[in-house]
């Protein structure tokens, strides 16, 4: 008998004043044995093996009227019949409501580590109700109009998300513009021309860190007090939300707009950050928003579309959100497309691959139009959008070059692996020193000063001058240097991050001292390592790519300055690779990443060979290390986001060594305050439906369903009894259900039942009538197949004769 | 009662004497009960609305001691204890292998219309031998070593397929330029020069004839008479082998070396065909064959690669087979990988598209390198590969211009629809009446010389001068024209299609005459329709650009004849987009189709929106005719393939309604004569393992796993009986049932069981366990997700007790 035995033993021990219902801090059922994951596991299942032991309890157990609490499951026993029936007065009177809830002892290490996250419904629940609206719309006209609205939904996503793009992209542009050329005149009027040796920089200094905090504290203070959710790139959130979890006010309104201030503060305010995450969440925001028809923020119900309101439509049109973001933040219609099924989709449907790949399209599209418009190209010609600047020519590359791009690769994947590490380790030091929200705000000012005050001092020791006329920006600085001259040093600082990317790729070659590019990638590397993190809305895209091109850039100097001859070294082509590498290194995205930057630079197919060579070899470096900064992210939140592949230690497991157990189930007749005290006392969002149940041995009923938490408030709170069924029953549709989705009431909002105490539930037509279910004995790398490709929330373990064995959720899969 | 329970109610009052196996012509279990589609099917699972007919009937089963067949399974009887056993020996010692088997009236209509194809085990048997298996592998070392040799595998499969595509390529440039220098100076010899009036055409047109119908009839041949498996393009026959439905030899290396002699005769003989469908072809095979290490065709085993032999992981690398294959016939990687998504992939598997993409990158890497060896360019610098000939100043367009594209779209939607179509009554009236395998090479022979034929009489006609100089093709023939003139008919015919779709899309302004082009649209547009469907081996892919090229170039000739101040009439431009929108109207996939137009032509992503914009159209347009060709045939060979989202007439179904039903079932130890006979008598491929048995009635037994016709007949070719069991148990393991795999013995191989007729089977460790169940009243839409995102062959409906109450494969989601 291994440990787990012994544990059922002990609750079958148990006497009945000891049973309880198993309330959790996790809101999915989550409650497990501790055992030895090592163990052999050949032996029969154990429903069988237990057998002998379940007379001798099943005759404490009662058939009660009153408001009893669930008895604690006794897992998988098997049908026992004549089981006596002791009525126990003295327990029917227990008062419930005072007896505190009696944590499990299997469920308590799971419930303390992890915080609060609740699993969508991608499983479309197909009871009677929905059956009933689903022959209702049987004809043709009906699923032709749905498609053609669903259409519509999307290309409405790909033009919305592609202006708000557009409204970020220019504010960001002209504010900028506007201190960059304000700080480029405050240095030409202190600093006297013509002397390279003196002059004072302090008051533009003053002027710089003024303009840098500003807006950062703004922004900082926006997402601190009003809507944290918002701190970040957002992709993180937006990958655990398309995997089934839920994350609290990811998809509202006002995240959109706190999201789309705080970029727009964050760059403006010289942050080493990108604005292309944000912009990712916000065509999720977007995507959400429109297909629902309803905002929650705005109390306002549009009373469309409403047949798309559920989880699992819902993901699939925030899917199409996030590509249209990606698409908008880069152009890249396939990059956008190919992001969103990397990090996201698990099932590859065409149809909806093809609607996304359409959202995409069309918001690039838009973005172009409006773009040209208002940088007063009105040719009316499409040219496409390259927001890291075209390749005019051709990037061509010999053979011989391929394992110089291999070693960048695997420099990029160390460098990406320990930025990785690095952020990490500050962002823990960060949670557990910093916890008050001033003290969020005020960091987010000092890395700011930070940045100002290393460029200062980067401009004002480096002589690094260039002569004017190859100028990579709109303020050549002519500070310290002779006329027709400009600092190359203040030309890296003196605009946004995405500029400066683009000058590392475009400008000529000895564009930069050895030394200005060495420094400036040490500082950044430090800077962007800092940043993230922070509670500001920022993307990780921008500053990855920049130290990438930086490092890339400098190896092609250095190589150049060794070999003067290698004419190959061209330093646009090595800073691309660079930053492919350490983009590589830091976000593991490779197949996405490589297309985008194909797109957002306008290189041809030809050149992807090289791009893909330095990505793949970042990866697999960076991978032995730890894993991508966008998956550290989840797990160190404990986000229970399920992996592409079972995790290691599942391997050779069995269903019967993850499930949780017991399982609280209600009968498919059950009594109103039964279920009124079920919720009450349990937070478990599904409940398996049973039948043939003795007395109240719920939990050894024939599983027929499966019933989530929030049917049953609703049930409760509409007072869908059978005894008052003539009321209730012609008005009442899957509608009925729909019209609560997203905002679930809570149990709270449910009065006592004081009236209906003896009123019956009817579950039939509310269930679930098809929960996937599984055998004990069958294996984990299987059944988690099974989850991942379904979307399962919950996973029914039952044995050979249809009795419930236990219960697997999401969270069984990740926690040990 | 509806249709569905007289049925039932007609089986359970049989007497015992009718009783016999249910052999089917298609090989998975099928019969269905004749029912109505549109009946109302909101009443309660059948099992509970049976059961008082039981008992009455159940005491005509016996249990019998030899070679019984299973009796016709009663559908969903519930658990009926004490049934009375009484022995018949009349019964027992009935001679079963005389009795001609009596077809099911229910099995008769689908077995008769549909042809004999079975369907791939792409779900993993985790059976006990596996997890023993997976036990002794769980080191981490192991896994990982798999993971290498899995990525070996990839890489081996892009090089090699691309040495394949580039041997075929080669040997058809060098071919192709013999025969065209070849006539060309037969026509220069005949034709008197500068004699633009008259000419003796008649010898070159013979020669032209002599070296159409040699190399063409000769690989016709080939293809009729050693394996008519590889006439066509292949890429249906792979699109249905990556759907899960077994095509037979499809993945040999004798199809593969028929199918390239095959392309390279019939694109050397003229016909109207590409060499792209077959390179996706030969590809596949090349996966199949080295993730094997051991090829049946030459019989010869490697003993390597031991642990990918089954249909599961041969899946994974036919899938990137076939992304190698597209690749290396275009030149486009991503489009290779969105190729074999869109085509092929149900279950989007991270690292799946990861390795193939690698493979596809490979493959196209490998090309080129050997390509440019053989054009000499020896300065080792990858320029990429441009198939269609790369546009050298990207298009542009004006945002007007979209409208036409639209228009074009339709266009292209239209006569796509129209050549599907035509295409397809071709065909069927060549199945109809041209049976005689001479017949079939004549046939070919007859449309090459048609072709022949036509292109003469156009050049002879047509009188379409141009000056030499920019000179399309490499043999301009002067023919009838002036000196420093060459004949723009001759220019077009006197190469291979694919480098005439090169002339459409690159040719200057005013290249040709507009009646050449509209004439050579319509011929083309004939010719290939005749081709497609002959029996060699030819893609549709070139014709279909090549038709789409002519009538987009044609389009922008006119408007430019109507409207010659449009400059934005660029003819190549409007041949893309007429390419573009031929090939969606055809072939319908829109994603992958774009890509690899944009890959193959060197046009940025910008010119993807015109693309998109006339592919939609077009498939829109296409989509409300007919089906895309590829799924016409697969339709039209009545091949099983399961489509995206269940067939229209199936939704507002239940699992009751299409399931297949009586299921011929085995029991966890049964006899081993009683296996013998089973497989003997009917052809059923899985067998529901079941225990809890009363008799023999094992169709009411309680279903404990699924085991398949193939492992059964190794169980009795191994003598893996229990009797026996320490012979055999040290050295059986998953191994055993590996070894015979793919070519599994059929049960003839099997000889009678004289000695061993009382012996028994234990299936337990043989068995997959965790069959997936479903139950009877779960919607088809449902559990058609389950069917297709698991990638299942059988699919057991089970009552609320475990009992079978049917099964279902991918047989009754696509034929009523």
């Amino acid at each position: 008998m291994d440990d787990r035995k012994v544990l059922i033993s002990l609750d079958d021990g148990s006497s009945d004043d000891d049973d309880a219902i198993v309330p959790q801090k996790d809101t999915v059922q989550s409650s497990k044995p501790i055992q030895d994951f090592g163990s052999n596991l050949t032996e029969e299942p154990t429903p069988t093996s237990l057998s002998t032991e379940a007379p001798g309890i099943s005759g404490n157990h009662q058939e009660i009227d009153t408001d009893q609490p669930p008895l604690l499951g006794h897992n998988a026993l098997p049908i026992v019949t004549n089981i006596p029936i002791n009525g126990n007065a003295g327990h029917s009177n227990r008062d419930i409501e005072n007896s505190e809830p009696i944590f499990h002892l299997r469920s308590r290490t799971a419930a303390a580590s992890t915080p609060n996250y609740e699993s969508l419904d991608y499983e479309v629940c197909e009871n009677t109700l929905f059956q009933e609206e689903q022959r209702q719309r049987l004809t043709e006209r009906f699923s032709l109009r749905k498609d053609v609205i669903r259409w519509i939904i999307f290309i409405q996503i790909g033009i919305i998300t592609a202006l708000i793009a557009c409204t970020i992209d220019i504010i960001i542009e002209e504010l900028s513009e506007l201190k960059y050329a304000f700080l480029y005149r405050s240095v030409q009027q202190n600093v006297p021309l013509s002397d390279s040796s003196s002059g004072d920089l302090v008051i533009p200094y003053l002027y710089w860190l003024l303009f840098s905090i500003l807006p950062v504290a703004f922004g900082a203070a926006m997402v601190t007090y009003i809507e944290p959710i918002t701190a970040g790139s957002g992709i993180p959130q937006v990958k655990s939300y398309l995997n089934g979890v839920k994350i609290p006010r990811i998809v509202r309104i006002k995240t959109l707009a706190v999201k789309a201030i705080g970029v727009i503060t964050s760059v403006v305010g010289g942050l080493a950050g990108g604005k292309e995450g944000p912009m990712i969440h916000a065509g999720a925001v977007v995507a959400a928003g429109i297909s629902q028809g309803k905002s929650t923020t705005f109390v306002k119900d549009f009373r469309i579309f409403k047949a798309f309101r559920d989880d699992h439509e819902k993901r699939d049109f925030v899917l199409g959100g996030g590509a249209a973001g990606v698409s908008a933040a880069f152009g890249a219609p396939i990059g956008g497309m190919l992001f969103s099924l990397e990090e996201a989709a698990s099932f590859w449907n065409q149809n909806l691959i093809w609607r996304t790949l359409v959202a995409s399209i069309i918001s690039v599209f838009t973005l172009n139009i409006v773009l040209s418009a208002y940088h007063g190209l009105n040719d009316f010609t499409f040219t496409g959008l390259f927001n890291l600047g075209k390749f005019d020519t051709p990037l061509k590359f010999d053979y011989f070059e391929l394992p110089i791009f291999m070693i960048l690769g695997v420099t990029g994947g160390l460098l990406g692996a320990a930025w990785n590490s690095l952020n990490t380790k500050i962002n823990k030091f960060r949670k557990r020193f910093i916890p008050w929200k001033i003290g969020k705000v005020l960091e987010a000012v000092v890395v700011a000063m930070m940045g100002v005050t290393l460029a200062c001092l980067m401009i004002y020791f480096i002589n690094d001058c260039r002569p004017l006329g190859n100028d990579p920006t709109n303020n050549p600085v002519q500070l310290f240097c002779e006329d027709n001259e400009y600092n190359a040093v203040a030309a890296l600082w003196f605009q946004t991050p995405e500029a400066t990317v683009r000058s590392l790729f475009h400008d000529p070659p000895g564009s930069h001292k050895i030394l200005t590019l060495a420094l400036f990638t040490v500082v950044y590397y430090v800077l962007s390592c800092a940043t993230f993190g922070l509670n500001v809305s920022l993307g990780v895209f921008i500053p990855t790519a920049l130290v990438g091109a930086a490092w890339g850039r400098l190896f092609a100097m250095l190589a150049f300055y060794l070999f003067p001859e290698a004419e190959f070294l061209h330093p646009g082509k090595y800073a691309l690779i660079g930053a492919a590498a350490n983009l590589g290194g830091v976000l593991r995205m490779t197949i996405s990443l490589s297309v985008i930057l194909m797109e957002t630079t306008g290189i041809e197919s030809s050149f992807f060979f090289p791009l893909i060579i330095a990505l793949i070899s970042a990866k697999w470096v960076g991978d032995y290390f730890n894993e991508g900064i966008y998956d550290t992210q989840i797990q160190v939140n404990h986000v229970p986001m399920l992996t592409w592949e079972p995790l290691p230690q599942y391997k050779g497991l069995a269903a019967r060594e993850i499930l949780s157990s017991p399982v609280v189930c209600i009968k498919l007749r059950d009594r109103a305050h039964y279920i009124y005290h079920v919720l009450k006392k349990c937070d478990h969002n599904g409940f398996p439906v049973v039948d043939d149940v003795h007395g109240d041995r719920r939990s050894e009923g024939r599983v027929c369903g499966i019933i989530l938490r929030s049917q049953l408030i609703v049930i409760l709170l509409k007072s869908l009894y059978v005894e008052n069924k003539h009321f209730w029953l012609p008005e009442t549709s899957i509608q009925t259900f729909r019209d609560v989705y997203p905002r679930y009431p809570s149990i709270k909002d449910v009065r006592e039942l004081d009236e209906k105490i003896n009123y019956t539930v009817d579950l039939s037509m509310f269930m679930n009538p098809s929960p996937v279910r599984v055998n004990p004995h069958d294996s984990v790398p299987r059944i988690f197949q099974i989850f991942r490709a379904l979307g399962l929330r919950h996973l029914l373990v039952i044995n050979n004769e249809n009795r419930i064995a236990g219960i697997i959720t999401r969270r069984d899969f990740i926690y040990k």
